[in-house]
């Protein structure tokens, strides 16, 4: 009966159906999973069980591992190459000539291990990417060591590894054919890249070959205002109203971004049980707008938080954009009640996890989910003194307040420190890959 | 000709009138200012001056210390106490309670010095506050050795320290008076709390007080709609026009929030040169509204960023308060080139130090200048690569990547190890006021 890992001393935000706060819990894991949690007993009559391995929390906060819905990994090579620009004068000036000259599968392989371990450092132990070449997304998410859903990105041009664009379909299939076994971290899915980039065959041969084996399909959709009106003008209904035509709207589909939306996309997306990723600080960024999610809450969408590519955001740091999503939408609709502290926390962990289809197994600490479990730093001055925890982790907290992170019972980072690839030697492969997109 | 300090080996964001960035620099200091700021000698034939210390930056950013230009420093002790409410109920429920029952001379001075580490800690080297009692606030921030513009509070009502309002005023000349020549790092100012909770006699008394000797008058205006409304029907003119009908705009004037202002207020305020700080947290979480930025800019206001009191916000990090300002305006406006990277980074240094009336002491890294100069980390993951500093600081760095701070030449922060307070203590202090404050 011995714990393969056992964390206590800690205040435990569990994010279980009664969200309950335990003061002074405990956590048990073995084979990978939560197998016993409690309140600590504070006499020594009663010693802590038998395990291997024992995290003392110090006083911090432990909590489910945060769950990142939207991110372009590799998109680290980009960040910072060009900002505050016009969206098409950034794309087509910038990003695309940028990915059409440097990516390929050696440096997706470096940029998206270097994400993953900026988004481990700073919390995330599940994320939802979509890329190219997303084979080298998938070697290094398994090499690092976290959770995540991996989708091959599908577009009707030449794209990355998929230069015939009538091949992109087959392609994605044969990614998650590749995938659907190989690691038990990694659920491959397949990402249409917007309605305006695919036709309507690809976008629903797409959703097909996901369905097919139960996987997710994701989607930009409604990102920008000129999107409505290309779409409009083109199918005379809105994005939304165009892939609901489609037949592709339902539980096991992301939608990303959704910023334009009315009342009626709001009611098919509801209806239809459809997920969405809000990417609050890609969309102010990149002004694309602000997506309506006190209205998405209030009609029981499923939302769940996304950072986005981080050459639109420009990190990939979940605490920070809780921060952002709690405040952005109170100053957008002048009422401080809206997105308050407990629901904005939701979004990061259980919606999130619903979101990706992962709710069986992560998104909040109870027995028998995944030990995707996060530590806190409890002495610092901007946490003491600490009357609500949910207020801290929303509202103050950062990445950098992450002390250990474990997925799957795992112990992958350690007082700061990734354990499972050396971070010098993938900073330095990528520093390199940095020269080259600069001309040095 | 030995410097005191020399600090070398990074990339110097001088923001100089030239806005020059050195990505090998030097910068070499005597006497607490800067003598020296140059191109460091790539051959071993030129060795470094010689020097008392010498701080390696190793290839980190070099850059002046941020300036948070509105703080209540001693509302750490309040942080997460209540969020998420309409403004007048967090105050008249919560905050203003709090306040009566628990500050006092000693819980403000621990709480400022709590605020003043956290500061430290996360790159601001000055900060522009305004409470009561804040004889005690200057006390912390003199034994942590941080700069500061520091305002004792004046309102028409009881307050902590100022049971008697008539005395409001003499009370804050006092203040000044101990404080004007008293610790070289201290400037001390006036700080009414608004056009709706001071008379015009007491603002013109505290405007004039603050005349006699040069010295900064603040006050909160404009940052709820409900304020515009009772000011427009007692007095027939927007808050601004008001203060200006009292003589109170001039360039020794900074006005806090400045939310719900119009052109004319606008061209008051540039035609006046009075001084903004925008608090875009704050005015956020308290859903008050988003202040008109960009045409501040345009018109030539000087503007610069304020925390607010982390009980509103709930941080005092102008890292993440950068990425806020930069992204919030292009989503109000829908345009992704409004306060971009270097406009923003200007508000939180050069700008900011105008704003406070300290621009011919700080804000900028150049010969003369007060050595406030703090060292950014360059080997984490989500730094690297590094395209454009600017970019990084601005979107990417939070106050964590902080790792070295010298405030008028002396090390204050090392390794992110605050060297001239004890944070353990601070910190065991400021827990026991807390459970004080929830009745433990």
């Amino acid at each position: 009966m011995k714990y393969d890992l056992l964390i206590h001393n800690g205040v435990v935000v569990t994010m279980n159906p009664g969200r309950d706060i335990l003061t002074n819990g405990i956590i048990g894991v073995r084979g990978g999973k939560i197998e016993w949690v409690e309140v600590e007993s504070s006499t020594s009559e009663k010693p802590l069980p038998e395990a291997s391995e024992v995290i003392d929390a110090d006083g911090g906060i432990i909590m489910p591992g945060l769950v990142n819905t939207h991110s372009h990994l590799p998109m680290t090579l980009f960040r910072g190459l060009a900002d505050d620009l016009p969206l098409m004068e950034w794309l087509n000036d910038h990003i695309f000539p940028a990915e059409a000259q440097h990516i390929n599968p050696d440096s997706v392989f470096w940029g998206a291990l270097l994400g993953c371990a900026e988004m481990l450092l700073s919390g995330t132990t599940t994320c939802c990417d979509g890329y190219f070449h997303e084979d080298k997304v998938a070697e290094a998410v398994d090499r690092i060591g976290m959770r995540a859903v991996l989708a091959q990105g599908v577009i009707d041009f030449p794209a990355p590894g998929v230069l015939d664009p009538r091949e992109n379909v087959e392609f994605a299939r044969g990614y998650t054919e590749r995938w659907q076994a190989a690691s038990p971290l990694i659920s491959p899915s397949i990402f249409c890249h917007s309605p305006y980039t695919c036709s309507a065959d690809t976008l629903k041969r797409a959703k097909a070959a996901a369905n097919e084996k139960g996987l997710l399909f994701q989607i930009h959709i409604a990102e920008t205002q000129s999107e409505i009106d290309q779409i409009r003008s083109e199918r005379n209904v809105s994005p939304v109203k165009y892939l609901d035509g489609l037949g592709l709207l339902d539980e096991r589909t992301l939608l990303v971004h959704a910023v334009w939306v009315d009342e009626e996309d709001i009611a098919i997306i509801a209806e239809s049980k459809a997920n969405i990723s809000h990417n609050a600080g890609s969309n102010m960024k990149l002004a694309a707008g602000i997506a309506p999610v006190p209205e998405f809450l209030l009609s029981g969408c499923t939302v769940g938080i996304g950072t986005d590519g981080c050459a639109s955001n420009n990190h990939l740091d979940l605490f920070q954009e809780m921060d952002l999503v709690a405040k952005l939408h109170k100053a957008n609709t002048l009422d401080p009640t809206v997105l308050n502290a407990p629901s904005v926390l939701e979004m990061a962990t259980r919606g999130g996890a619903k979101a990706v289809g992962l709710q069986q197994l992560v998104g909040c600490l109870e027995i028998g989910k995944e030990a995707d479990i996060i530590i806190l730093y409890s002495h610092r001055p901007h946490l003491i003194p600490m009357y609500n925890p949910v207020s801290h982790l929303v509202y103050t907290a950062t990445g950098a307040d992450v002390r250990d992170v474990v997925v799957s019972g795992n112990i992958v980072v350690k007082n700061r420190k990734i354990l499972t690839i050396d971070l010098d030697d993938v900073m330095a492969e990528v520093q390199k890959i940095g020269q080259r997109i600069i001309g040095k």
